[in-house]
């Protein structure tokens, strides 16, 4: 069975219970009692336990068939926050798969042994950079993506607003971004990669994935959520690796409603096929991330999970290389580290990457 | 220019300034000020206007500058909501577009007119109903879709969950549905149309439309949060007409974070291509929508936009038959009402559809 545990507001028990019976026939049937008695009583969910949370709320355990979601990322987020997300007071902090469902959903194809081995880094903390802001010339773009891969970063991927936009539309953009990364790993001996951002309209993903794998790219940045949650397959089926980034899923974190950000990002993105998730960090420019909830996140992406592959936690948004040592005590040599705007504001932005290349490596067996 | 208003949290109007000037970057540029100085001057959001809303909130207008979308859907709504989401306090309540991003972007390529005129329905409300639960055989889906087109219901939509799993998989479902449809058609000269729910895999979209045009269908029902916010462009690219499903939109409405639903379903759902809208009706059993925001959605839906076509309203989950008079009376003719479960539930579900039909009938002209 599909278990979710859900946090349900309300002050009394028999509330609880009857929102809880609500949600387990809205999210799975949805029809009212009675319309189709031989399926509701197979596929309705099953409410398995009702307890006392904090103060006016419950907890609650609702078990799904799995058949209900079939092999599509896009109906496990129907079932798991779909209509649902249209009452007030339910939050999801639990989800426990079967192993069988499990197997039909796409999971990283890499996850974080395949990134280690694409960056040739087999125990060290991994390190993310970006191409940026939106609005620079594709030769500028290119320029940076040369100097982070000379420095030696693992990974420069596009900033996740860089789409198709002049002056760096996206097929010339990844034929020179690619070009600049190939030149400076020829150079040094290197092995950076370079990440383009691919979104755009869905009937031209398959093009835009064939101009990366032309290009002679091992990944791309995605935006999960608003470009479709079933997207992450489809990019993995190609043998792409896949870099998650969170934009719009603060949707889903409010305090008493939504999906907990380690269920979303640490599980969910995971089993859609992330190999590598990227957060906010705690102590970042987005002030309100704990601590515990970045290494809650982590856990989920890196814990067992059946046949899923471990995913990467690529913490961001605001880490400042200097901090980089006290960030690998909290979090790692599991993680992988994304650097940006902090490096293009330093007056070499080369040398600046090559010194958190030099953290980093220290950490390496 | 586009500009979005926001309200937001805090108590002194230096906050909210900050605020302001902080997402005004961080939805366009979104590096430190100083990095790309040239950039920065053309492309960071202008806050225009900040004045106090209700008790400790702000309402702040931001204009942005249209080249920051292009014509990516995805990137529209990342630059609407997208790291921004991440922040505690932010709320888009309104949203002005330039007639030359609405001409880069989707729209409806049949609105209201276009509906109507499919169905055969100039002047009187419309009416979809919905083949369902998930779980029953594809034989059983079938018969129900013959019986509401026996009794002409101008729509006959698959409920948002059946995707593909068994016992009716979506080939087989399609071809059957539709066929159930046509034959009633031919039998009683009435002109129902068959909806089937596309899902699914990115990269096998295009496999699910072509099975869907062949078929003869004119439309489908997408869940587009899931599938993908630029999902409903290249369904309409084909010719067909989408009818967007709000599952999982909850996540953008709470009080004080997110956005409006009025914006999210009536203005961005329009441009973002959908023919016609569902959403949770007031009085349904989503008991927390009020008829004041039921008609804020309609008016957004329907209000002159530049070149964009208007969208049609449809108002369902919990619409119950006998109050359709009431509705029309509330919404006017320019609706579709959406009525599924309620019909399933009698007897007779082809007369309790015909009664439904007859009473839409008499606000023709």
């Amino acid at each position: 069975m599909l278990r979710l545990t859900y946090v349900l507001a309300g002050a009394a028990r028999r509330d609880a219970e009857a929102n809880a019976r609500f949600i387990a026939r809205e999210q799975s049937v949805e029809v009212p009692e009675g319309t189709a008695p031989d399926v509701e009583a197979r596929l309705v969910g099953r409410v398995e336990r009702i307890e006392p949370a904090a103060p006016h709320t419950w907890r609650a355990v609702i078990a799904y068939e799995p058949e209900l979601v079939g092999g599509d990322v896009t109906q496990l987020f129907n079932l798991l926050f779909g209509n649902v997300s249209l009452m007030p007071g339910v939050r999801v902090v639990d989800v426990e798969f079967p192993d069988t469902l499990l197997a039909r959903l796409p999971g990283p194809r890499f996850g974080i042994a395949g990134l280690r081995d694409a960056c040739g880094a087999s125990t060290r903390p991994l390190f993310c950079t970006a191409a940026k802001p939106v609005g620079l010339d594709v030769a500028v773009l290119a320029d940076q993506c040369y100097r982070f891969a000379r420095a030696g970063a693992d990974i420069v991927k596009d900033d996740h607003n860089v789409a198709d936009q002049p002056p760096a539309r996206f097929v010339e953009r990844v034929r020179r971004c690619q070009e600049a990364v190939a030149r400076a790993n020829v150079e040094t001996g290197g092995r950076t990669l370079y990440f383009p951002h691919v979104s755009g309209p869905l009937s031209e993903l398959t093009a835009r994935l064939d101009t990366v794998e032309r290009a002679g790219c091992r990944g791309v940045l995605v935006n999960l959520l608003p470009q479709g949650v079933d997207a992450a397959r489809t990019i993995g089926a190609r043998g792409l690796m896949v870099l998650a980034h969170p934009t719009m899923s603060g949707v889903f974190f409010a305090a008493d409603h939504g999906v907990a950000p380690d269920v979303l990002l640490g599980t969910l993105f995971r089993v859609a096929g992330a190999d590598g998730v990227i957060y906010v960090n705690a102590g970042g420019r987005f002030t309100t991330w704990t601590l515990e909830q970045c290494q809650a996140i982590n856990r989920r992406l890196r814990a067992p999970l059946g046949p899923v592959r471990p995913a990467c936690p690529v913490p961001g948004g605001g880490v400042d290389a200097d901090r980089v040592p006290y960030w690998v005590e909290q979090y790692g040599a599991d993680t992988m580290f994304l650097i940006g705007a902090s490096l293009l504001r330093q007056p070499d932005v080369e040398a600046a990457t090559r010194r958190v290349v030099e953290t980093l490596r220290r950490y390496g067996a």
